[in-house]
């Protein structure tokens, strides 16, 4: 679709690189956009800037923060003694809508995935066993994908924390095989942190 | 959803006003763009600004535009002779994908809608009458939804074109009754300007 305006077109192409959003959708966005007040879309069109220029990430937990130490890790009301180490920043939110969690979390930024190339190393497994070492927790909860690369990632930091006393727990598999965390419901997610079982290697 | 962290709730806000944009998905997108380098989010940011400061509406067919005149109106290979009434900015360039006409436009940015409020004094019908008036083409052609709304807009517009010796004609109906202008296939579309029938109010 050749647009008449370059300023339509930019628009509408970068619409288009979003996950999900094809040509018609991306256009219908934006002449959705085009009939709100500039107020509106200066707020839109900041909100979008401040993700990369003002979030960070917090030091403690890689969450996705306003400050260099998030609102979890600045909680003093949560329990220190557990870590719950999840996949992504969508994970934590997913479980903390749960209500069924007041530990702290730990943000891996990805699993091991040999087949994308992605190895211990490039997510934050290293920071995590530091972590451990350092606020020594009562027990690391596994709340990962419950598929090959989540497994894998689960494995791998077990036989890391093997030499230090310490609880290693997984969700219970009331999630489905191959489902993708964020996609379970809220009472099969909270249940499964309720019933987490011992981690078996 | 309790976002821990304002920057993201606001983005995650913004995308959720969006049609068809839900909460799970406004997540989905803006921890794409989280994923992004800075450039290009900012690239992004800027393309929705310039919606609203640097896109223009061509003064004389109401289509959006780069310039005060749109690409269309400047160009003096199209024929003046014909103009083809549409509701939006979008069936403009559905019309365009069939490459079936090669004359005007008129985007009256809406159809008359009782049930709504809009009457006549609200879309651009008076801009219309004026136009056909001082350019005298020989053909006007309405190419409106095919609802309800289309065939009170369309039945106004030839009302007052009554007294003027020019050719008034429609879209012929292969376009299904009832469907969206901008949701027909492109074959569909382009016959239907080829068979476009005279108007019968």
């Amino acid at each position: 679709m050749e647009l008449p305006s370059q300023i339509l077109q930019k628009a509408v192409e970068q619409f288009n690189t979003l996950p999900g959003i094809g040509k018609k959708t991306a256009m219908r966005l934006v002449l959705h956009l085009l009939r709100q007040e500039e107020s509106d879309v200066n707020e839109f069109s900041q909100a979008l800037l401040r993700l990369k220029t003002d979030l960070k990430e917090c030091r403690e937990c890689h969450m996705a923060s306003d400050d260099h130490l998030c609102m979890i890790c600045q909680d003093r009301h949560r329990n220190r003694a557990q870590i719950c180490v999840v996949q992504d920043i969508q994970d934590v939110m997913a479980i903390e809508n749960t209500m069924q969690y007041r530990g702290l979390y730990h943000v891996l930024g990805g699993l091991i995935s040999p087949m994308d190339g992605i190895g211990p190393d490039q997510i934050k497994i290293e920071d995590l066993l530091r972590r451990v070492s350092i606020e020594t927790p009562e027990e690391v909860i596994f709340a990962l994908s419950a598929n090959m690369e989540g497994d894998t990632t689960a494995f791998y930091i077990s036989r890391q924390l093997k030499d230090i006393n310490i609880r290693v727990s997984v969700l219970s598999r009331g999630i489905s095989v191959g489902g993708q965390l964020e996609y379970a419901d809220e009472i099969t997610l909270g249940r499964s942190i309720h019933l987490r079982t011992p981690y078996q290697a």
